[in-house]
């Protein structure tokens, strides 16, 4: 038996998220389907969090345990062979048996995508929100730097989230502009449920000038998701990156 | 009645091509049904050109009459708002009666892209050619420029085309890398049958080392098309842009 870690990237316009439903299709089940269909075994699929239904990832990790004979090299050839053409397995390694995908984070980078024409680019529709009212990127970076650091995040974090401790370290927020596109990469040692969401529909509400970038300080100190924006679409969104510590369960992320 | 001229992109994956088909969607047949849905008259659209089932394009140009008050600025906001979000209409301005959106045509741009990954990126898998293998861009870009002027690209054209006439001038072929992307852009004042996809088809074959570039003089000279390499794949294919000339009509391109 081998524990194999899988980075994965998909297309999450098809899915109903990653964890598997009752109904619908989903990235965990698609994976494990996969996995069925090479080995003949039942695999369960540990992913490092799950993305929400039309979340899109580059760089998902996952881990199995296996006793298939397709040495390490091959594993990603042989899982694209057999998965739908919108999930796309990039890496494969084999890791120590104490490995955990979703337990042993480090950190994780989202990237929220704006398309800013005036009508929407049509191939980028599926993986950038369309903004096309002017934006004040500058007052949108500002905005973002108040988040950076240590905060409890509760202003920002779906109502109805049962989690307790709503403490989180966002290591940056670094705002590219790349021709008509915006993109926003957000790095942090774990994120609540719709954070990244949340957080960038407020910093579009300070870039149309609805709100002034220092009103962040008093939205993430009152608490209470009602003084942030609204929820960005999740189409924007993409799981972007997962990092773990070199010496792996050492350092562990926030749920 | 006015004359518009229309700038429209779309992603080609599910059409049968541009032009209206006795079976399946078209990107024609949807424009015509959106200008029925907005003015209740049938109303003809005429393209630049056509583009194969599976080609996207993001500056095909169309023209059509009309006698609809729609002010020419909300023209693409109305066909936006009934048109399927896989076709955008990004650019609109009234022409004089003269104006023929493939007749008066000067110049066409084709960009083809190649992603060079070794596993396919999944956000590009409908507008790019999954080629893991090594390519030599240099000899690439070197057989290219045998290319570039007036020739008669029999060999670069689908046997299955009747056109007589089969010397056409290729401005410029500009082969651009973007990361793991490989974008040719190939603008010329007219194109035969499939010819964008078989001069990717045989300049692929350069870069993997099966053809040196110089065999780019004998395959044009030889006129025949099983000279050349392999009919590229349609979904790389994008029909970037359509130039006219400014004083419409005086510069003409051939069929």
């Amino acid at each position: 038996m081998v524990r194999i870690k899988l980075t994965v990237s998909y297309d999450g316009t098809n899915y109903h998220g990653f964890q598997v439903q009752p109904h619908g299709k989903t990235i965990q089940g698609e994976l494990e389907r996969a996995l069925w269909r090479l080995t003949q075994r039942k695999t369960a699929v540990v992913g490092s969090g799950r993305t929400d239904a039309g979340v899109h990832a580059k760089g998902q990790v996952v881990h199995f345990d296996t006793d298939s004979t397709i040495p390490v090299d091959r594993w990603c050839l042989a899982l694209n062979s057999v998965l739908p053409a919108d999930i796309v397995a990039t890496d494969a390694e084999e890791v120590g048996p104490t490995f955990h995908a979703r337990n042993d984070v480090a950190w994780k980078t989202y990237r929220y995508s704006v398309d800013r024409s005036r009508y929407p680019d049509v191939f980028w529709r599926r993986y950038a929100f369309h903004v096309p009212w002017p934006l004040d990127v500058p007052a949108m970076k500002e905005a973002a730097a108040h988040l950076v650091g240590e905060h409890d995040f509760t202003s920002f974090c779906s109502a109805r989230t049962e989690i307790e401790n709503k403490v989180r370290t966002l290591a940056a927020i670094e705002i590219v502009e790349e021709n008509h596109l915006l993109h926003t990469y957000v790095r942090g040692n774990g994120f609540l449920y719709n954070m990244v969401r949340i957080i960038m529909g407020t910093l579009l509400e300070v870039g149309q000038g609805k709100r002034e970038p220092e009103d962040m300080r008093a939205i993430l100190l009152g608490r209470d998701r009602s003084l942030a924006g609204v929820t960005a679409p999740a189409h924007g969104l993409t799981l972007w990156e997962v990092e773990y510590a070199k010496n792996n369960g050492t350092q562990r992320v926030l749920s």
